[in-house]
């Protein structure tokens, strides 16, 4: 099939049989949100369950998945960062007032990279190059910047701001403390959370691809920087091997992934902690299962000017598309320690591990005290207030001070070295604390929906069959009598009504030629259709039929369900449930 | 268990476990805003993929999901009612600045009956009655309407606003159309939806109970009013009892419910029609499921003044909480053809569905038109104009003002009988638009949490056991080595290795005594326990443990994923797995 071809059939089916369409149609619709019909909310459903099954219940040791509220009050995201650096360049047309994002239209318009630069540079060369709105030609203003979140109010009091997360991570940050705790102190530990996003970009274009809107899978995964405990993991991965673009290579404009084994990768710096590369490799395996083949799968690393405020390193995980080249799929980033700290700076909460050492350790500390002796009688009601304040201050900060500028002032007092008494104490301490460092793997659920989609779709004489992974398919068992015949009937809404108190999600179709029906179930990608005919009477044999080969096997109806349990789910071959019954398919 | 004793030990259980707390603890807390912990977050997919299955698996030929965004246009909330209707009447303390809820705070300060007053009638209430700030004592203002959208804007343009949505249901609403013509023009159809949706409560105050933003789990029906289709359904159901308190018994202040078969509920009118009849029975089966016994469940009607704006009829489905009395966990709401008739007049959009008739019928319609022969030559350049607006105008309302007037006014000129002609056409037709009518159940998955937590509780020998239902209990399985032994810890971790890859939540546990791993399963209601002892090394078997009767019986290895899926899906006895091994529990 033609790339283009490819994708516009992806489209035309999403929108025919109900897969996904842009939201508020009926309104005239909005930029950037999307509904997903039936078949979209089962397959993405099914995404979300297999995300869950392989990063989750998989390693039910290292990770747990946690539920936070989508709106989340300023003081969160002043913290987190995103206040101030969750912006995007806007400018806007003096004469028509459409707002575009400038860095993009700069790069469009005028084939220059933006990405990164000042808004002052980006003024600077809208109005050097001349270049004018690009809808009505009119003038362009200067370029500000604009916040990303989406703001609202929480209660009847103005001023008590909230926002619509643009992450999840946040809510995985500031309870990290209370999981840390119930999951008995365990570390390393990942928090997971499903749930929904939201960014107010500029002007989203891409269809299903860049939403304002949409269902973020993320974990945030906690280790001890100095001991990552990863050892046994990467062990097991050390020789697989990822497609990297690194930013080195980046810069010297090599634009071919290389191949490097996990070991490399790691040996060479190339990825700067061992979970990072051990979740990379994961996240590969994953978009396996959702039917993207390990050849189109690349990480390509951010340069330090494209990653965000928070990361110390960044990979996209790109996967090639027909439509829209190679998009990002899922964002692997190393935030170190920078969420904890700064929540811990922001809200005063102590979000350090107590680690346990193997053997007692020295630690020095300076401990600052008032010098009672040669304090002034004068001193004495302020006395209190003085040691109280001396008390909360750093003594590193104030013996540094002291020691610029002879002197520190605290109360309106001013104090000088004699006044103070500063000591070096000598403890043996046998727990410290440590701020753990993070790794994040996080993935759009809906560009997966998309990817999902096209590598699903095939041609096969003349008809369009989704051939997803059966797991993720959206309906697993169509059910349809031969013909219209009351006993053939009635056996087959037997068959289907007890399919339908099974995990399995099931249609019946009786309507037109049963090659008009197979042919529509291709299209939605059922992966077995059961068929009930005349022998079925007689013997008690149904026809499982399999999307893909399109050959039939007979199966005994006592043993319907378990065959179709082990089709769907264990990926067994049609010709391993039963003797085929035909191999060609007759229209 | 005494009563509040059984809701603080959920409470304790909730935070010490890791079930849920409240939201953005180390920031001080945001009333109405909770997070959900690891087994909290299992608990609540649990419930709803009981949810899905019960109400949506089991009905595949009557009920779709599908998935609509949160944030959403103005145009959408002004069509649905809510930018007027969505409101709470809000006082302010004039000395304080607190804001209250009007028509809570007379109702708890001064025993009056307040809600569905105006706020002119609250207002006058409160100055009347002197009623002032319960906090500090000063005097209250004037009572006003707060709403309770949370509001934003969409994009960088100013005006663009949006609102987080507070229902699921309008997503519903507008894309009707599509789902109906996706799902092959289908009627009876339920399209259901389960999502964020966000309500800015002035003041929240019951914990998980009454949350500012939680997932609602909902699906609109929609059904031909003349022809619902309800027969073959109602028929398996009509000697089925609900036990409901009518909006009449109300009035007559009778407050024990009265059972009613659904066929008498019917008959009587006392549920309005027989969809509404057939979800409210189904409803409670749900409930049963997640392990509220039917005596404990009660439908309340809503009185006129108390109802939603959209709502002919409402039930609230109540449950007996041990903490809160008597809860609402879901509504069940008779919306008429109000939504889609709204928004079709607001869309412009034909939201009719085309039905076939059985045999033609005559349709008389009425046609106006203008009498050009009688027109003045003066309105020659308005004639256009003039005619555009009359055929725009409902030939209904027109005929009706001008019997009422004489005239009527259009486009600035004064027409009266004689310049139009006003003719009946009588047509033959095969089949007519109608517009579907709905009813609503409408559930909020975090109190049904709750629910499910107050109701598995359980205290034996000083414990506490988290009794759920298998189906929903967070984790499966625990994996417990009876020793430290290695050959035993080695058998332990491959069962655990091989029950990970299957779609049993599992977890394991080696620390501590046996007895005590038992107690913390319990405790977040593992349903059973799987321990490798000496004689699994010998024979290939192990105990399997049940939490509810703590009976052990064994099992070989061989048998073991088998049997779990049994004693966990098929609800099996435990008994029925293996011999009994023993059926006394050593602490």
């Amino acid at each position: 099939m033609a790339i283009d071809d490819l994708a516009d059939k992806v489209l035309d089916i999403g929108r025919r049989r109900g897969f996904f369409w842009p939201a508020f149609e009926i309104y005239g619709g909005v930029a950037g949100f999307y509904d997903l019909g039936p078949y979209g909310a089962l397959l993405k459903q099914n995404i979300i369950e297999e995300w869950r099954r392989h990063f989750i219940k998989r390693y039910p040791d290292l990770i747990v998945e946690i539920e936070t509220p989508v709106i989340t009050p300023e003081k969160v995201f002043i913290a987190s960062g995103h206040v101030e650096n969750f912006v995007d360049p806007i400018v806007g047309c003096k004469k028509c007032g459409r707002f575009f994002r400038a860095d993009q239209l700069i790069e469009e318009k005028l084939g220059v990279k933006a990405e990164g630069k000042s808004v002052e540079e980006l003024t600077d060369i809208i109005s050097k190059s001349g270049l004018r709105c690009p809808v009505c030609g009119g003038e362009l203003g200067e370029v500000r910047l604009f916040n990303l979140l989406f703001r609202t109010q929480i209660g009847p009091y103005q001023g008590s701001v909230g926002f619509f997360r643009p992450e999840a991570a946040q809510g995985m940050f500031i309870s990290f403390k209370r999981v840390h705790q119930v999951m008995r102190n365990k570390l390393p530990i990942g928090i997971a959370q499903i749930g929904r996003v939201a960014r107010n970009e500029i002007s989203p274009r891409q269809g299903l691809i860049r939403l304002r809107e949409f269902t973020i899978m993320e974990f945030e995964f906690f280790f001890d920087q100095n001991e990552p405990g990863a050892d046994e993991y990467i062990d097991k991965v050390r020789n697989e091997k990822l497609s990297l673009i690194t930013a080195d290579m980046r810069r010297e404009k090599i634009e071919e992934p290389q191949s490097f084994t996990i070991d490399e990768a790691l040996r060479q710096g190339v990825i700067k902690t061992p979970w990072m590369a051990f979740w990379m490799y994961e996240s590969t395996l994953f978009l396996e299962k959702i039917g993207v083949p390990r050849t189109n799968i690349v990480f390509e690393e951010k340069l330090p000017e494209e990653r965000a405020h928070y990361s110390r390193q960044t990979f996209d995980q790109l996967v090639k598309t027909a439509r829209w080249g190679w998009i990002e799929v899922a964002g692997h980033a190393y935030r170190g320690d920078y969420d904890l700290s700064r929540h811990k700076q922001f809200s005063g909460e102590d979000l350090t591990v107590r680690k346990q050492l193997r053997e007692p350790v020295e630690r020095r500390t300076l401990v600052v005290r008032l010098n009672k002796a040669v304090l002034g009688r004068e001193l004495k009601d302020k006395l209190d207030s003085i040691q109280q304040q001396i008390k909360s201050m750093s003594p590193e900060v104030l013996k540094r001070e002291l020691d610029n500028k002879g002197f520190i002032e605290v109360s309106g007092v001013r104090l000088s070295r004699n006044h103070l008494v500063i000591e070096e104490v000598v403890e043996k301490v046998v727990t410290i604390s440590v701020t753990p460092h993070v790794v994040e793997p996080s993935f759009g659920s809906e560009r997966l929906l998309y990817v999902a989609m096209e590598y699903a779709l095939r041609e096969k004489q003349g008809r369009l069959i989704l051939s997803f992974p059966r797991r993720i398919a959206p309906v697993k068992v169509a059910v349809l009598p031969l013909v219209d015949n009351e006993k053939i009937v009635g056996m087959a809404k037997r068959i289907y009504d007890m399919l339908k108190e099974t995990d399995l999600m099931v249609t019946y179709d009786d309507s037109g030629s049963i090659g008009r029906r197979y042919a529509r179930a291709d299209e939605i990608g059922v992966p077995v259709c059961v068929t009930i005919d005349y022998q079925s009477l007689t013997d008690g044999t149904v026809t499982l039929r399999d999307r893909d080969s399109w050959k039939q096997v007979r199966v005994h109806v006592d043993k319907l369900v378990e065959s179709l349990r082990r089709f769907i789910y264990d990926n067994v071959e049609i010709e391993e449930l039963g003797p085929i019954f035909f191999s060609e398919e007759k229209e």
